[in-house]
This record gives structure tokens, sequence and C-alpha cells, in this order.
């Protein structure tokens, strides 16, 4: 069984960059979203998607079934993504102690590892302008894209998990980023694995 | 203005004993449910109250007005006790730095002093086992005394602040002290009291 950190973060809060600096800080592996999707292509999950797709598109392209948004088992494109996703995490998760951020992997490993669940947030005005230090956008297009992302999390953790999105019950801690400092959510997530 | 510590909690959680932990390890007051009652009835808001019903009550008597639930103000019971304890924590506030315990003090308080809002929680069963263990119910009683305590605690959260009970965002930090430990809890919320 591995001892796991994941994290959970609203957009703009510094979460993910709080998740490398806790694996940095405990010489653990770290893995986001674009690692799991590196391994998905690595391993060929990308690759048996596009084939599948390819397998029963009328016309050979994979735009009919992005029309049709369902395989012929019934599955949206997004169950397959997440059932993809899904399988990853539980392989890294088997592979010994790590950090990883998003895709409901406080869920997905529920019971079957020793988890630190950890959600980060913050103050509206920070996040904003983290964004559009980071992203190069406006205030009010960092705003947009910030209320839209964590909407988009928000209802995704519910279809997946049943359970509410940032509500302290699902999570071992939960911090305000804004108010207790990127480095020291580190120090504290750290702290935590260490001794329970 | 004051540096306070609100402490929001799942009953059986161990948050009130964490906060008075916390005052302890920080050398301020502390401030509870009981605390504050004393407070008002030394200051002569509960004096006032019972005065107040005997006021208009038909019979002089304070029964007919338990009866009808409402002064002439058309003020609930709930609304005129929740008026007083909001009264009380402001002025415990202006005195100085302190740890407050329920009562929505995180709401009172927003925007008039610098706080670190916490919400403690934990997992049923130490939950259950901690009721038991103090109060000398059965496990059943137990389970059902803080599942209707906690309802009791969310709607009035809602009622009087508009916000959500135990959501992340409303907090500083939210910690579940069945996985951290109660000691531990403390330790990190002084810490964060002291650095921010």
């Amino acid at each position: 069984m591995s001892k796991i950190i994941t994290i959970s973060r609203e957009y703009g809060s510094g979460g993910k960059y709080i998740g490398e600096l806790t694996a940095k800080k405990l010489g653990i592996p770290f893995y986001d979203k674009e690692i799991m999707e590196k391994i998905a292509e690595e391993t060929g999950f990308v690759r048996e998607f596009v084939e599948k797709l390819a397998e029963y598109a009328p016309s050979g392209s994979i735009f009919a079934y992005a029309f049709v948004g369902r395989n012929r088992a019934g599955e949206s494109i997004e169950d397959y993504i997440h059932a993809a996703q899904r399988k990853i995490i539980l392989e890294l998760a088997e592979k010994g102690d790590c950090v990883i951020v998003g895709r409901s992997a406080d869920y997905i490993l529920k019971g079957k590892h020793e988890t630190v669940d950890v959600f980060i947030h913050g103050d509206m005005a920070a996040k904003t302008e983290r964004v559009c230090r980071f992203h190069g956008v406006s205030p009010a297009d960092a705003e947009k894209l910030l209320r839209d992302t964590d909407k988009k999390r928000s209802v995704n953790y519910k279809y997946y998990t049943g359970e509410t999105w940032g509500e302290a019950k699902n999570y071992t801690l939960t911090l305000n980023s804004t108010k207790i400092g990127i480095e020291r959510c580190a120090d504290i997530i750290a702290e935590i694995y260490k001794n329970t």
C-alpha cells in the first residue's frame, strides 16, 4: 500500500505548484494532468482510443465520432478518458508514494491506498492576479477563465464521485493559499504526510 | 484590530478542545458558548431578555411568550439570542487577540478583525467514540446526537450567513482531526496564527 498525497485545487490558487513543491520536499514523484496524458500516450491508451474511433467512424474520420460523441458501447468521450485516467492513477499509485494533482484522485484511491487528501483554494483577487501573470490575459478574461474552469471541475467531481467538490469533509485538510502562502502550504502538507 | 482564531466544528470532532489547546499554546483567551452565556448573564443581556418577556407576557409569565415565540418587535427568541451573542463576540474581539469557538464568529468578524478561520471535522467512528466516552451514551444515541447537532449548526449557519457550513472557501483552513490528531491540529493552527 502506497502513501499518496492527492491535491484538488481551484484554478489560479497555486495548487499545482504547491503539489510540485511538496513532492520535492519529500523526494517523491509528482504527477499532474500533462504527465498523466503523456503516460497515457506512451502506454497506448490514447493510441487505443484513436484506433477505436477510426474503427467505426463511417468515413474513417474521427470527426464523425466527435459529432456523435459516443462509441459503440454507449460511452461518452469524457467517460472513456476518465476511465483511462482512472487506470493510470491506480497504476501510478501501485508503483509507490507520490503526489497526484487533480482528476478526482482522492476519490479513485479512497480505501485502496493511504492518502492525505488536500484541497487548495484562494481569494478571488489573488487568483485573478496569478492567472493574468502566468497566462498574459486581462483581469476580466482571467476571472471568466477561473470561474468556468472551477465550474467544470465541480460538475465533473459531482458526476464521477457523487460528492461535493471543495466540501471540507472530503479532504484531510483544505488551505487558503492566499492567506497562508504557497511555501507554507507545502510545508504544512509535507509535515502532515510525515506524521500520519 | 485584533487577531482572532475562530473555530467551527462538527460535534464530536474535538474542535472545542483543539481551540482550548491552541489558546493555551499562544497564551491568549479562549471563549466558547458557555463562557459567552456567562458573560451575557453578567453584562445583563439575559436579565434584559427576561425582563422584556415579563413586560408584555399577558399573565406576567414567560411561558406565554415561549408559546408565542416572538417579542413585540417580531423577533424570534433565536434571533434575539443570536443578536446578543453577536454583540458579545464583537465586544470580546475589541478587547484583543483570542480564540472563539462556534456561533458563526467567522462570519460576524469578517472584515472587522484579522482572523484565522478554522473548521474541524472528523470520521464518523471516531466522533461517535468520542461522544460515547464524554457523555456516557450508547453508540446509536451518540450518532443520532451528532447528526442532529450538526444539522442544526449547518441550518443556523445558512440562516445567519447565507453561506454553506463546512465549505472550504469559508475558512482559512479545515482539518480532519481523526486523521491529523488533536494535538497536531492545535500545533498547525498556532503555527499559521503566528505566521500570518
